[in-house]
């Protein structure tokens, strides 16, 4: 048997962490005179007594935890966590079920940003702020993540990104606690920064620092109904898209560059990439736009970065419809959702160097057919890259597309049509938020699924957030025989 | 420079083939007073005009291809046969443009069923046979292609099916020039049997002969507008879906059953996966259809198994517009499409071995993660595959659905929406037949779709059939640099 007792120890850190959280948006409530701060102080407090029962009851001397015990850790973290953030939203008076409840939370959480609240315009601020307050916890949740557990636990070739293989040749970055840290720092640096920014630009200080949250996040809940598109701000909607692109690039670079290495972000290939393709992308649906319609190219631009970079990204705000567009900015933004960001970055989906890897190694069979006996060896970084490695996306790449099919043929069977379906399947896995369709697309609202649809979404998104490796393990005979 | 003369030798004999079958169709018009046959004797002159001076102006001594060689030879028979197949198309009073000629024969040749032609009720006898006989040739062009070439070249895995993997205990199958030759006598046997079969349903002599070549080929073409569903026959239906089932199995399989080897196919654990998916999805069709209709459950067992099997082997017969059952068949039918048949049959998609070897390297991923030092073998039929099969598995995975992407990408670009989009790009590289929507569907008729989407579609249907990377080495610098 596994040894639970470290496992909650740090779950009972956590939870008295997400407990502090909550004091957050009690405090917005009481300055804005709305009796629903007591929402927050009760489900703080419930928090906080689970949270330091954990703490006390399994005071284990936390060594170090076994490879088994922190796959149940990160499960478990993710799940135990979004419980507690529903609670909230099950309280207060929202007309929520508990699996709206629950939607909304692990939404929140894997910065996926699908929304069943109906009304938003006229939510009490605690609400807002708390929605805003849980993808900015999951960005820094994942971002740890992505640099601490998963090249440890080598999840769909993750491993490539073991802090050894970010050392500077200076050798200044030398460990794991440390680049957290340093990475934590940044975070909240960058959060600060998009505030300031959005607060210039014209938002309430409200909303400029909940959105600079779920923009640094890639989350995407908004404070409004019609995302911000209601704050009709081209300079808002430009200063948006830098802090998404921002959030999806890998943040240990950033640390590479404050610590005088200023070539590291330009020298990735990952971040080129990526870049080449958000831009290429929004630049192409753009073109469309203003040849379609009598648009104006820089309204075109505007509008088409916007939109397509937010579902690239699995941010998922909008500034109206894109399925309005027409047919082809449609299906380029549906297939942007399964890029995704950079490893190592608060963006979700298959993640750019996923791509590069298996565009390379494609590459390659394609020379080895023509000299059978060539080695042909793939590179990622100028670095060869393991064939382990290659193996593992590879892996991860099938059962990627895998889940996003089993998802959508059972919301096809709970009767979706299959736009939305497909759409739905999607926009889950790949963390984005809107999808397809009249019900699920930028203009619609998850509210209206049938529940049973609500907690496939909700697995989805926690698959696809834990990159599916973390979780599926877990279910494997093989782990549990000891 | 690659020596073209034994390739362009090659292609004169098949050509002069192809030109003998062109007699078919001739004497069908011929015999039904139907002065069309003039079309068909002027396309055979030619074409044999053209065949016999490739032959006599290349008669290098044939020896032995080099890789290179056989790379150009394997596209290019394709493209020159379809060139000439199209003459009949474009000359006869079908008013078909150039570029509808051309789609008309290359969904033949590569068995795909997709058609530009409207009122095939009141087309000439000899038009209908050449849309048969073109898929049948070109089901037992990708068979012998499959078991004698595609290994060779190591295409996307298939070097799994060299030729000594099929070797039977008493190595009585030792060469693949006989395995062809009994392959073909097989196809040819097989497509006697459904003849048969289908006359003594109840089809006219002229309807069965052509439905079993376009059944056996997994092709779909029939001869009426309204495909089989115009016979309105449970019977014929129930033969049909037995026959494109046994089209879609290993071909060699067949050989050895005949050979004494009677467990065979019952052993082949690729024959089960596939089993196992065409009737499981028939079924759960066939209950989803039952259980929101009022339908009794044969006639939706009928239903459901005709059309999800007819997509899911790449037949693309239909009985009915699947669409109108609802979400769930529609999203089952499309993701079907991608599975396909087995290696070594007419059938097309990504094939089943693929989907294997793909979900056993995935298991493989998971016990790696759970034990990072343990050593986990991918098998494949009781034998393990060597890394350089799952890593070409893998490859071509990744580009069958790269490809997928562009051209669904293209076609948007070219005006077409979501469903017909993504539907036409999915039918076309896994050679299915009908798409999605109401233009490409199951309803419709390609001849509605613009120009350029229609090459698009048709270079589409080449690059699946010769599975992708037949012919993308010829794009590849290396390839021509010697």
């Amino acid at each position: 048997m596994i040894d639970l007792r470290p496992i909650l120890f740090v779950l009972g850190i956590l939870l008295v962490t997400l407990a502090v959280a909550m004091v957050a948006p009690a405090l917005a409530d009481a300055m804005s005179g709305n009796p629903d701060w007591q929402v927050f102080a009760t489900s703080a407090a419930l928090t906080l007594f689970v949270g330091v029962t954990l703490m006390l009851s399994n005071r284990a001397r936390v060594r170090r935890l076994t490879l088994r015990q922190t796959f149940v850790l990160a499960t478990m973290i993710w799940v135990v966590l979004t419980g507690f953030a529903a609670v909230p939203f099950a309280v207060a008076d929202l007309g929520l079920s508990l699996t709206d409840a629950v939607f909304e939370a692990i939404s929140g959480v894997t910065t996926t940003g699908s929304t069943v609240i109906v009304g938003l315009d006229r939510a009490p601020d605690g609400i807002l702020l708390w929605r805003a307050v849980l993808q900015w916890l999951g960005g820094i949740g994942i971002l740890v993540m992505a640099v601490a557990v998963m090249p440890l636990l080598s999840v769909g070739g993750m491993q490539l990104f073991r802090v050894e293989a970010f050392e500077t040749p200076e050798k200044v970055l030398p460990r794991t606690a440390e680049i957290s840290a340093g990475i934590t720092f940044i975070y909240v640096g960058l959060t600060a920064l998009w505030s300031i920014a959005l607060w210039l630009a014209g938002m309430s200080g409200f909303d400029a620092a909940s959105h600079a949250m779920t923009t640094i996040a890639t989350g995407g809940f908004s404070t409004r109904d019609a995302s911000v598109g209601a704050f009709d701000s081209r300079l808002i909607e430009v200063i948006i898209v830098l802090g998404m692109l921002v959030g999806s690039l890998p943040f240990v670079l950033y640390l590479q560059t404050v610590r005088g290495n200023l070539g590291a972000l330009m020298r990735d290939s990952q971040v080129r990439w990526f870049l080449g393709i958000a831009l290429g992308s929004a630049f192409a649906v753009a073109v469309w736009q203003w040849a379609k319609s009598d648009a104006p190219l820089d309204k075109a631009l505007v509008a088409s970065a916007f939109n397509s970079i937010s579902i690239m990204t699995g941010t998922g705000y909008t500034s109206g419809d894109f399925q309005a567009w027409g047919a082809m900015p449609t299906i380029v933004i549906f297939f942007l959702m399964f890029v995704g960001g950079c490893a190592g970055s608060t963006a979700c989906g298959i993640k750019v160097f996923r791509f590069q890897i298996l565009y390379y190694s494609a590459v390659a069979q394609v020379h080895g057919m023509i000299r059978p006996h060539g080695v042909f060896v793939v590179k990622f970084n100028r670095r060869p890259v393991p064939d382990a490695v290659t193996g593992a996306v590879m892996g991860f790449f099938f059962l990627f597309l895998t889940t996003f099919t089993l998802l959508a043929l059972a919301l096809g069977a709970l009767g979706l049509d299959f736009m939305t379906a497909i759409g739905a399947a999607a926009t889950a896995i790949c963390n984005v938020g809107p999808a397809l369709g009249e019900i699920a697309g930028p203009s619609g609202n998850f509210a209206a699924l049938p529940d049973a649809a609500k907690w496939l979404l909700a697995a989805g998104m926690l698959l696809g957030r834990l990159e599916l490796f973390t979780v599926l393990v877990l279910f494997s005979r093989t782990f549990w025989r000891g």
